[in-house]
């Protein structure tokens, strides 16, 4: 069935319905004005981000389902990346009205399954109509009791990530091989996955990783560290251009070890078979999605050691032990042609 | 020049400057993972509401000023309409890279005179690009000591509105026919007010009203009946449809009087010259972001009442004294073909 057949107030009542479960600090949920919260004494995070037909996603490329998860996800991310929790949620999806309901209702169910994941509560939104392809954002408000900025690294402070780097820059190269949607949230069986592997010569073991990595990221919550890390920024646009950001904002340098670089054994066998640099897609691939954090030296630290906060210059040291100034590589909008 | 020389960095860097007064309550503002606020034991006000390019708004009807102040307008209209009191605001807005970067100074100066108008402030956001269109959404967060729902209409409760009807829809038929923006905001001597008013036989001081109230329409605060008022909300999608879902939430009928709902004497006029019922414009136009409450009679109320909350029938009075049941009639999104 169309959108165009079932129209936005009773896709709204379906919404409100799907949605309905309350923590007992929504006064007032979906479906009013505004939502209404209740919350004593705290310092609140509010984070929002946008994800754009054509710039951020290609429908070609990814499933309802997975943008929906994907979304809350990206949000989520800068959350935990202030050192917090999320709390409540925000939606606004446009979507064109000739698109199948059950479209949405995969989207849906792909957001519902992220707030599961994430413990937080979907309390409003907005639902438009589009003629010129789909944009959604959200907003996530969340709570923190000390929050971790940007600004807080120390010269001495060592460098951590919460895990392996490149690898949803490495699963989005292999989509534009498949280019199709890969279900991963559903049983393989309705998807040929002998028929994808064999066309790649790649097994299932090795694509499938990178692909979840990019098409349905999981944020990472920093509680492990919370309590001691000194700055904090989630990878987004790729390791050196956000390693970058940490720095200015710090005013420090940095200096890190290529062969420091968590990179898995999946990423380097699809890089292979691409033709692709796997610490090129590591350093700056982009959408990781993984938290870059600084610490004091002294702390036994559960995440990956990268290198260390230093005066002013920005270092990479490569294998041979050789130091090289780098600059912001990354994704930035707007720029070139 | 082009946003595409100047790049996301360059551009975010000027908006921090630009908005970076802060209250007391803001412990972290634009440029980290997600903004911080410290709150006291608040009821918290959270809502969103997105624009789409060619279904919200058309770039040769509207300036990129008024696009500002209006997305900013419908969003605490509808803290408003909740009975609180606008105090953040995050923006995303994804913008083609071929865009002049005076039309986004200029959407900003729009919003900053609006964030100024409802002593709000500018927290966070996120700016992309876009290759289908343009895309603005806000989130406001707000407070609030009492809420006022949807559903607090009780029976022999009167009903108001804050102000006049249909002057917006007016207006959008106007410009229908000017099909050019009109740039209000400016000193008119930029544009040429004089053939404009020629070309549709109408003063300006007829037309120049009802394109203000659509094309920059300042939200009401309901400060003066928020103590007392049951029930609340703002009128967009037009009086009908928005007095027919407060029914639904307060499962209360209504009777309203079409001799009462207040009409300007430019919307009559220029109703005249379009061949459209002014009445119609007022019961269905939308976009009015005026405030539609319910208030126990017994009340000095300072705002216009138009009828009263009944068991459970939906009639409109017409000027014959003659009762007639209406249905819903007014905007929503993915109908018709």
């Amino acid at each position: 069935m169309k959108l165009s057949q079932i129209g936005e107030l009773l896709l709204l009542e379906q919404i409100k319905k799907s949605f309905k479960k309350k923590s007992r600090n929504i006064v007032v949920g979906i479906g009013d004005d505004a939502a209404v919260v209740k919350l004593k004494d705290k310092k609140l995070l509010l984070t929002t981000d946008m994800m754009v037909e054509g710039v951020h996603f290609d429908l070609d490329f990814i499933t309802p389902y997975q943008l929906g998860f994907k979304l809350i996800s990206v949000n989520v991310s800068d959350i935990y990346a202030m050192g917090g929790k999320p709390f409540y949620l925000l939606l606004n999806i446009a979507v064109k009205k000739d698109m199948d309901t059950k479209f949405i209702t995969s989207l849906f169910d792909g957001v519902k399954d992220a707030i599961r994941l994430y413990d937080t509560f979907l309390i409003g939104g907005d639902l438009s109509d589009t003629n010129i392809g789909m944009a959604l954002s959200a907003t996530v408000i969340g709570g923190v009791k000390r929050h971790i900025p940007r600004s807080g690294a120390k010269i001495g402070d060592k460098i951590y990530v919460t895990g392996k780097l490149g690898d949803s820059a490495c699963g989005l190269e292999l989509l534009k091989k498949i280019r199709r949607p890969v279900p991963l949230e559903k049983n393989c069986s309705t998807f040929n996955v002998q028929r994808l592997t064999k066309n790649l010569g790649l097994s299932w073991n090795v694509i499938e990783p990178l692909l979840r990595r990019h098409l349905m990221p999981e944020a990472r919550d920093p509680k492990k560290f919370v309590t001691y890390a000194t700055s904090m920024i989630d990878i987004s646009d790729g390791l050196l251009i956000d390693l970058w950001r940490l720095c200015d904002e710090s005013k420090v340098g940095v200096r890190i070890y290529i062969e420091k670089i968590p990179v898995s054994s999946e990423l380097k066998k699809a890089a292979l078979y691409l033709g692709i640099s796997p610490i090129k897609l590591a350093l700056s691939g982009g959408e990781d999605y993984e938290l870059l954090f600084t610490a004091p030296d002294r702390k036994k630290v559960e995440a990956v050691y990268i290198g260390e906060i230093i005066k002013s210059e920005r270092l990479i040291v490569d294998s041979s032990g050789k130091e090289n100034a780098f600059t912001a590589t990354g994704y930035q909008h707007f720029r070139g042609k």
